[in-house]
């Protein structure tokens, strides 16, 4: 509960401290680019949603189809890219991670798979805030358990920068307590409890409407950012390789 | 390690029951209307991959905006829907869970966030074989941990129907053993351990090129179709009062 802070995180106010990760999802001045992806990946995620459960005909869902993959075409290319890509004046270059957050599958808000959740963080606790269309739907009406799981992943992921030494996951464990409902803005807590040694010990919770759905700890185990460039370099050596 | 076959089970042989939920996954005689949302959701998924790290110029890029958004007003509609509608004629009825394996966001073929995995079932345990790409990237190179956990709430999900009492997900505990690769086939286990009473408990194990990379549990309580019922009809009522 004493969080050795971050020291790329900026004050904004006593209460507020706002970290790189959370500014790379706000900020207002981005490329044209960016911007441009952006709007993609909102009118895909509009597209996704609306077209669940649709009444739309099936040779109308044809030409649409046909559209999509004339789309896609534009796209094409050789081989599989990394999302740390196309960016190579700010990814990877002293913890700059603006890549992951515009394109991470929760939050990155050009990436279509994305709700997004949208991130705000505290002293020691980060808030996620997302509501989950019918797209994510698993029992009638609820969230699919394994996006309430990857929510907790990426939510105490960012609680548990706040000890100052960020890592990746290696333990999850989530409770469901009651089903998560759709369509209902959802508040996720992300606590970073403790730190011992290169282990991080985080908790959180789901709540709608004030009631608590599900329940998670987390264990990360710090990583330098060494480690973190050495497994991008070895990515990209597979991926010239042809992987 | 003595379960209650699932009653719906058919036995292909005597190693390999496949039960509903594969079925309506590999079945092959499906409507003109699935089979266009499978098509839409496959163009849909290139696109959203081949996007990954892109290099089309930025005004370009807001030319597929603008027509993605003409596709998505099409299926403009004015309340949220829901996986189970639109298929009422199988949907809930007697535990024909179809729209659940073309919609679901992990292995529905008609789903564009879904990879989708693709689950086979022997007698006691089930394989889901997927291959993840970039767009679900989260250190460089590998899969989002959010989604390593998805992975395993879906296959041991199937994994707790080879109790005979299917049921939702009480707790998942995931280990992440060391970064699951992007652009890899991998092997998802999920194993039936036993029944206790309402609780299933199943565990499983994620293998790329034969290494394993996470290990999972997962506890199940079955819940009877009349409850699963009842939820539907919650949330039916829910979208009625226009939530």
């Amino acid at each position: 509960m004493d969080p050795t802070p971050d020291p790329t995180l900026d004050t904004r106010s006593d209460t507020a401290p706002i970290s790189p990760r959370v500014k790379a999802q706000t900020d207002s001045t981005i490329s044209p680019r960016r911007a441009a992806l952006r709007r993609i990946a909102e009118a895909n995620r509009t597209l996704i949603e609306d077209m669940v459960g649709t009444d739309v005909p099936p040779d109308d869902l044809e030409r649409v189809a046909t559209e999509l993959e004339a789309l896609a075409a534009r796209f094409r290319h050789d081989r599989p890219r990394s999302i740390y890509e196309g960016m190579a004046e700010t990814a990877m270059s002293g913890g700059d991670i603006e890549p992951f957050f515009d394109h991470s599958p929760l939050i990155g808000r050009a990436n279509p798979l994305a709700p997004p959740i949208v991130i705000e963080h505290g002293p020691d606790l980060v808030t996620g805030r997302v509501t989950f269309g019918s797209v994510y739907e698993g029992p009638p009406g609820c969230v699919h358990g394994g996006f309430v799981a990857a929510a907790f992943d990426e939510v105490l992921g960012s609680a548990q920068t706040l000890s100052g030494s960020p890592g990746m996951t290696a333990r999850l464990t989530v409770n469901y307590r009651s089903p998560t409902p759709l369509h209902s803005p959802l508040v996720i807590e992300g606590r970073f409890d403790r730190r011992e040694g290169r282990k991080v010990f985080t908790s959180g919770r789901i709540l709608a409407d004030g009631k608590v759905t599900a329940e998670a700890e987390g264990l990360f185990v710090a990583i330098d950012v060494a480690k973190f460039r050495a497994l991008a370099g070895s990515f990209n050596r597979r991926l010239a390789d042809g992987a």
